[in-house]
């Protein structure tokens, strides 16, 4: 077990994710410049850049486990990010409205030793989410509250937009952008058993 | 638009969810005694309950809305709630791991106008929720946190549990206890459009 667990992410959500599910993680945010990266696909796009992010933190530390994480939106094979203004966010709904995407979040877990040699697992999880047939009025009131824009997609499913997710195929927390079930096999394949992150990691054991 | 929302449950859960879809409900909880409800099978016993929630707290307000809710898990037809003990707990857990169940929802609105009368919505919803397969020692270690004895079906998607469940069918919010997608549908039949309800009943608007 390693001293310290870092999440490499700015994310609140991926936060709040971590430590509703009993973890306190520290976070140290990369400066990786997401708009240089390009992949043919979006699955290919979300694993290269969780790779970049944690492999940008984990040169600054030892003794650690690094995460990662990057999602995507994938519409019919082309991957949305933020909208870049209120116009994008509400011309994307439009076309979103009573159909479905995949949450593609690529994850990155980088096992640091203390000598600083590395053991590096990734993974692409997609979660199916379909989206409720929002009037012209909901569409202009949702985009108005800001949310849309900060978040890859264009909605959130643990926030405002909760009401506009009619379903999903697969891990919520992928949607929300870390996949729990997921992290926790690739710890098992590092070695580690997810119950045991509480004892060292949980919320004021540090 | 009425004056007042009411949310008839104790569970925090629910609160948070509709919280995080930027509602502040106000909560009156009710003083129904479930052990006394029985029904055929579990969408039927969930919609008996959130209706008898519901109506129990409606009969004391007026010009509100009031939201009255019931969660169960089917497993194979068979619905069960909060384990009674331990044991309970760790032996569900051994029956349920690597295998899915069905949370059933009950959801009631009732729009009870200035003069008393009313209008009533009823609605149940399922979601499939796919369990890992947690070795003995995990469930161990997550039976001792407490937290399955709290709730029904001795898991939680959106807690400690997060990481056990690897995958759903359906909305996730109804898995926590209050489908919002449902929610917004169950308003629209009354003729209150979702984003309305954020500028009566936002936080920060009371």
């Amino acid at each position: 077990m390693r001293s310290r667990l870092v999440l490499g992410s700015a994310s609140p959500a991926r936060l709040a994710t971590l430590r509703r599910a009993g973890i306190e993680p520290e976070v140290v945010v990369s400066g990786v410049e997401e708009s240089g990266v390009s992949a043919d696909e979006p699955a290919g796009l979300a694993r290269a850049l969780a790779r970049l992010k944690a492999e940008a933190v984990a040169a600054d530390v030892a003794d650690a486990y690094v995460i990662g994480c990057d999602s995507v939106l994938d519409l019919d094979g082309t991957a949305h990010g933020k909208p870049r203004d209120v116009e994008e966010a509400v011309s994307r709904w439009r076309t979103m409205r009573g159909r479905s995407g995949v949450l593609r979040t690529g994850h990155c877990v980088i096992d640091v030793a203390a000598d600083g040699s590395r053991q590096e697992v990734v993974e692409v999880a997609g979660t199916r989410v379909r989206f409720a047939a929002l009037t012209d009025e909901e569409i202009e009131a949702y985009v108005a509250t800001g949310e849309p824009l900060a978040v890859a997609g264009a909605f959130t499913v643990d926030g405002l937009g909760g009401p506009f997710v009619t379903g999903i195929e697969g891990d919520h927390h992928n949607v929300v952008g870390l996949s729990l079930p997921l992290l926790r096999e690739m710890f098992t394949d590092l070695g580690v058993a997810w119950t045991d992150l509480w004892a060292r990691f949980g919320r004021g054991q540090r």
